[in-house]
């Protein structure tokens, strides 16, 4: 017997428009379906009012902050406004800034360039690489993956007491695992970092498009995010929070807009003013459209009511996880247990399955699209799955051949836009292949599972 | 007597359609009027079919590389089609790489991240920003402003060939000037860095949008340029060229997407395979509408006749310098002289005006959008006005107040989308600002030229 679709009941909210509802895509068996975008924890479908906001800037568009026209004054007005925007969003203190970025890696590689001097790094095996790899110049304690909240906080405490020396240090910690979920408790180890001297960044990549996000009352120092997860894939992306660090590094990026004086010595050198604002690490020409594709998703969302489309969400995600408990074939990932409060974001693997297969074939004959592989975030999902190290090969896109013992999972992730179809889809494609298998043959080609057209039906 | 207009001559093709070609401004002098975008230099008006071909494509938007899903697939080939547009339409070599940056600026820095170690970077003072300044870790030797592209070429020889020790060393030039819109002797640097065994990379931010750039002709080593002044402005760029310093360099960013495998060592740290292809310097879910906005902008400039292009953005500079010789109080600023061939970014000063109230004027009271101040090219500017640096402000908004001598310039840019009328509204209002001045009075407000709305008009 399934589980009550979310649809069924009638205290939540409608799905928010988004692009793409009605693309149908071909099936390899025969005809078209509307295609189920499940791959939100990669890339959410645009807002259909982000992109209705965007075409409706877009013929107005003009240089931000320099040129003397009426549309670059517009331009720049709605640029700064957006940065204002975003603040709001996130619930940062008077003195935190915004900057733009181009996404959550690039926000995160940014900190890990204004870091001072001696700064060490802890974070947890646990993370996805955006987290775990811009420290290069740091030293880093990579922590062992915890097995609960509670000793994900013990752990950090540990850590920070015992390091030597005992200088600045900076803790960077997911909000929501991009491999299983579940929520790290980001308010007790902001709490443990600062009890300990140190500071802590909230990769909130996985978060923010899932649950509110607040900087003050959650006490953390800085927030990265990224449009292209938040319904507004336009190419940018935020680091939120403590000014003194942005302040006082060089320039993340050298160039215009981030200089405010620029005069040649007389030695023939050229000497550099460098603004004190944001715009000190936003150099070259922002990305206007982009920044206001992210203020005008945060507006979407907070308009819509983050409660409401949190309450919705969580149904599915209860739908999605009572449907798949029914398959004995499917584990579910989990770091933290059955319990762990979570978002829409769900891996799995399927007995005798290999997951780049299973993810080929949700694509090829349901017009699903999850995501198969490691989820760059490698030691993550390999201490999940208990194997080894594997070649190659390009970042979730292993070769094993289809019938193979898993060494990957398969992520099914949704959000604001998902109607209940694409899970009821998703959930009785697995039933299916799971008691019938596919109905086609896979190879491997380019390091993708495709279907072999050339082959007969099975 | 006025030259003929552009329209006049029946050979030249028609502008290529942009957005925002009809959006009307208000006047603070009563009534609205069609906004005429002349900050080209700074950022260009998407071209129609840009936009067109993007709202085509978000429907299909997904992620790129990884995702299992019908469009993540399509996505994917869409932005690796577009790595090959942007090669061809540069005349790529068979082994160079297409890299996607967010912008000139960023390319330039990603460049100075993967210099060899030892290497000296020669740089012109006339360079902006974004190519003075990337090079922070360099031995920086910043060249005198040559008066003729001759003396470029002797200046960079000379520096080159005294360079001590004689190690790895690399030049950046400008193809054109985003002040003067002078053409550098692109191809002459070229060969005077390799004869002295260094590398060049050309600055295309204002060469590319003006003239067909073919890498392989040119023999440059690298080519940077940015979307938005390429009628493209949805926040990516590009830096084409050789591979090899860009492969045995450490990744630009790090993250996911540049890692192909990542393991936690038996002592507890991290090892990280990085790619060698350009993944390796584009961690983080790319700008999958950035990229396909700049391929689709070189295929509409490639297939609309980039020579047309070409001969009738010539006819309307031709007709700006000609108006403006009419005009004895125009100075246009000029290194190379009057003859020196250029692109249609032309800036000037005009005596007894303030240039910030100028553009100001040219903005409130006609409609025209043009740049004031030192076009974050602050030296160059200096030395063509023989004035000292001054106090602030923002790049190109001195406080300086109407009616004191010029201290900045105006600069009026066009291109591909620019209708005549256009030009000869920024012609007769020059005219007419200069015979019978501003019809208003104007203040400085944040560092902006504005119109004094509390002030009778004059």
């Amino acid at each position: 017997m399934s589980a009550p679709t979310a649809a069924a009941d009638q205290s939540l909210c409608a799905p928010l428009p988004v692009l793409g509802s009605d693309v149908t895509v071909p099936l390899v068996t025969g005809g078209d379906v509307t295609y189920a975008a499940l791959d939100y924890a990669a890339s959410a479908p645009a807002l259909k009012r982000v992109w209705d906001d965007v075409a409706a800037y877009a013929p107005y568009y003009g240089s931000v902050h320099r040129g003397a026209g009426y549309l670059s004054q517009l331009s720049t007005d709605l640029f700064e406004n957006s940065r204002a925007t975003v603040a709001e969003f996130l619930g940062c203190r008077a003195d935190d800034q915004v900057v733009f970025t181009r996404s959550t890696t690039d926000s995160l590689n940014l900190l890990a360039a204004v870091l001072p001097a001696g700064c060490q790094v802890f974070v947890f095996e646990t993370e996805h690489h955006a987290s775990l790899l811009p420290w290069r110049d740091a030293r880093v304690t990579c922590l062992d993956a915890p097995r609960t909240p509670e000793q994900a906080v013990a752990t950090l405490e540990r850590a920070l007491a015992g390091r030597e020396p005992h200088g600045p240090a900076l803790v960077c910690v997911t909000g929501a695992s991009n491999v299983t979920g579940e929520l790290w408790p980001v308010r007790e180890l902001a709490a443990a970092a600062h009890a300990h001297g140190a500071r802590i960044v909230l990769d909130a990549a996985q978060l923010a498009p899932h649950h509110p996000v607040d900087i003050a009352e959650l006490d953390v120092d800085w927030v990265a995010f990224s449009g292209h997860k938040l319904y507004a894939p336009f190419g940018s992306g935020v680091l939120a929070g403590r000014a003194d660090w942005l302040r006082e590094a060089e320039p993340y990026l050298a160039g215009g807009g981030a200089s405010r004086q620029v005069t040649r010595r007389a030695d023939g050198g050229v000497d550099v003013q460098w603004h004190t604002t944001a715009a000190r690490h936003e150099a070259g020409s922002p990305n206007v459209i982009g920044v206001y594709s992210i203020a005008s998703a945060c507006r979407a969302l907070t308009e819509a009511g983050f409660a409401d489309l949190v309450a919705r969400e969580q149904a599915l995600v209860a739908r999605v996880r009572a449907g798949l408990a029914e398959v004995p074939e499917v584990k579910v990932l989990s770091l933290f247990g059955d319990d762990a409060p979570r978002v829409g974001v769900i891996s799995f693997v399927v007995e005798g399955w290999n997951s780049s297969h299973f993810a080929a074939a949700l694509s090829a004959e349901y017009g699903i699209g999850v995501r198969d592989g490691l989820f760059c975030a490698h030691p993550l999902v390999r201490t999940l799955l208990g194997s080894e190290p594997q070649e190659p090969g390009e970042c979730g896109a292993p070769e094993a051949a289809p019938g193979e013992r898993s060494l990957n999972a398969v992520r099914v992730s949704f959000g604001a836009g998902t109607p209940d179809e694409h899970i009821e889809r998703f959930l009785g494609a697995v039933r299916e292949l799971v008691t019938s298998g596919a109905r086609w043959n896979y190879r491997t080609e380019d390091g993708r599972c495709v279907p072999d057209r050339g082959a007969a039906q099975v």
